[in-house]
């Protein structure tokens, strides 16, 4: 069941905020989330080869350890490019938060996100944690604050939490992210912290972190550029008290479900919140041999700019959408194709066994028009699916991308 | 040595011309490239596996024989998702054409680009083809009307001829070519064909176009998509009468460089009429440890949208160059990369070991002002390099592809 106004502080003995350091021209700009007892954690870093300090430093915390008491973050600065330096901040940051949380240095994670290349004002970033650690709480209103002291060129917070009963016991499930805001000069950055009361082993958790955020934050596309921060932090604390999850049976599937839906909602918020984006594009496709198959097709489609055009002008181009399928890289029959347009004005089937079919051209402006557009795709090969999520290209996202670092 | 006005007649013994039949909206859109002897291919093929009829049809003949006449093209339409009814209008041209050239219906090659999904007008595009097949010639005129009648949206024509001394005989290579415009509702369609008078064996004719293809056409990127109907053909006639080319020895190298300029030529005119392109990018990665690794590396960073939206607002954003780096699927030093841009206006470097140089905004500006830009990039890992070229991208690259098919 999905909460109204729910974020990282819906589940139990989660407490967080938001401060202003002043590294961001206005706004509060570093947070803190904490759990009041250890947690299990689970975390994705960017598969980018260019690391982010911050980065580093909390894969090899991860590396180290299996539970956390936490995560502080700033935005405004991505601390990476910035050398041997950049390390010593990321480590200064985590130490600075645990002192002002009274926990062990090495039991809080690190994570940054803004400009590149420039040093992070370690001094000015030290004493807001100090300030903020005191203010910390469980209230929705820290939460936003949270929410907000994480985004960057963001236009809104994005929040979710869902509840869900496992074994007798209500298990809620909370998070916050930030999306592909851009400061300049750097690029994209998502950054997602996901908290739960649910008891877990850390090789569950770990297990359906992976598996979610292969359908959710690994299935949507701005641009296609990954950056030198993505991070996924997620903290599962216990506190709801039901029975252990230790192997992938019917509760692991409930709590799985439930983080699925926290992480959907959060994608989709990001790609809403695309730079420049005007409407947000499902892709499903469908009938596919391999999941592998559908999803490296579905992201094809989502990341192609001649496509992205056309939905930006409300253009029914299925020749774009078959071409993108067919330079994924991945072999499907390309006479067997069907392509239908749906949308809160109406369904429209656009292209049967690979040839178009006549269309009524209003129609399908009326479905294009809408700000949510789903593809679907079927291909007729089996029944594996996958879906993606991405946005139109616009003038908007040249402007906002083009514009000179001034 | 560059032939100032050449092209696909400016070898000995070839013949061409344009004619409009009446697929596009105006302008020729018919053309014939004839050889007045047996013809040495050579032929690359779109990877899509999506493939036009022409694209099928001229690789079955391809595999079927090794010496050809010549091609026909038609623009306006590109025969492409139009069923097997496609196939049937594919060598329904071919055997016009070779009517028209009095040779065998097997011996002329068949391209198309234009809208896809539409039938071809078969009975216009024949009638035009009987008629153009007695008035080709070998004159710059008619080289000029076929270059012409080959382009869609192109703003000029592509067209180019080098001369080299082969074992004391004069050889000529000339092209033509068409670049990423766009007709909706489709896809960007590159087709280029090569003639020349060189005496080449088939064997040692095909190592050289993949290898010269490698290098040019496959190292530029307008918005990265591959269409349904991009090809390049290579004609040699042998009436240069060198002694001929059967090894990879000094003679396969000097033809090899001949028709390699003519390639980087006109891959490089079709960067410079990219749709709404305001700037070619070339980039450069050296000090490599393979050149597979270099060619992939530039290739990522001249199909990102946030470095191509960066040089589009004149933005000096090595940060990007990273990023774009990092994701490319191949692995290098990340904490090694020097980033430098040069133009005409100057040099200036904004990257050492990956951190960012103090630099000059003033310098910084006018370098990137300029209409071609070169991102040299060095890795300090091997002496291996690879150049691509690709081109900024603007707010007329998203009004041309984003405009509704009316």
């Amino acid at each position: 069941m999905k909460l109204e106004h729910g974020g990282v502080t819906s589940p139990r003995g989660f407490r967080t905020g938001g401060i202003r350091a002043g590294v961001k021209r206005q706004g509060p700009d570093v947070a803190l989330v904490y759990s009041e007892v250890p947690a299990n954690i689970a975390a994705v870093f960017t598969t980018n080869m260019v690391k982010a300090a911050p980065v580093l430093w909390s894969q090899r915390l991860v590396e180290g350890r299996k539970t956390f008491r936490g995560v502080v973050v700033n935005s405004g600065n991505a601390n990476a490019c910035t050398g041997p330096t950049g390390l010593d901040h990321a480590i200064a940051m985590g130490e600075a938060a645990a002192r002002a949380l009274d926990v062990g240095s090495d039991e809080v994670l690190v994570a940054s996100t803004g400009v590149i290349g420039v040093p992070l004002p370690i001094d000015l970033i030290c004493d807001a944690i100090a300030q903020l650690g005191p203010s910390i709480s469980s209230s929705p209103a820290s939460a936003d604050e949270a929410a907000l002291a994480i985004t960057t060129t963001d236009t809104f917070t994005k929040q979710a939490a869902v509840q869900v009963e496992i074994g007798g016991y209500m298990v809620t499930v909370g998070g916050m992210a930030k999306g592909s805001g851009m400061i300049h000069p750097n690029m994209a950055t998502m950054l997602a912290f996901i908290t739960t009361d649910a008891n877990v082993s850390p090789a569950m958790f770990d297990r359906m972190l992976r598996e979610s955020a292969a359908d959710s934050y690994n299935m949507i596309s701005v641009d296609g550029d990954t950056s030198t921060n993505d991070s996924l932090f997620a903290f599962a604390n216990g506190l709801a008290e039901n029975p252990e999850i230790t192997d992938t049976g019917l509760h692991y599937n409930q709590l799985k479900e439930a983080l699925h839906q926290v992480n959907t909602d959060l994608a989709r918020q990001i790609i809403r919140d695309g730079e420049g984006a005007t409407k947000l594009i499902e892709v499903r496709v469908q009938g596919a041999q391999t999941k592998e198959q559908a999803s490296v097709l579905a992201k094809s489609v989502l990341t192609s700019n001649l496509v992205k055009t056309a939905f930006f002008g409300e253009d029914p181009n299925w020749g774009r959408i078959l071409a993108a399928m067919g330079y994924a890289g991945v072999a499907f029959d390309p006479a067997r194709v069907d392509v239908d347009f749906h949308s809160k004005a109406g369904s429209i089937r656009l292209m049967e066994d690979s040839e178009p079919l006549p269309f009524d051209e209003i129609t399908a402006r009326q479905i294009l028009h809408e700000p949510e557009i789903e593809v679907r795709i079927t291909l007729h090969e089996g029944s594996a699916e996958a879906v993606g999520w991405g946005c139109d290209l616009s003038y908007e996202y040249v402007k906002i991308n083009g514009e000179y670092r001034t």
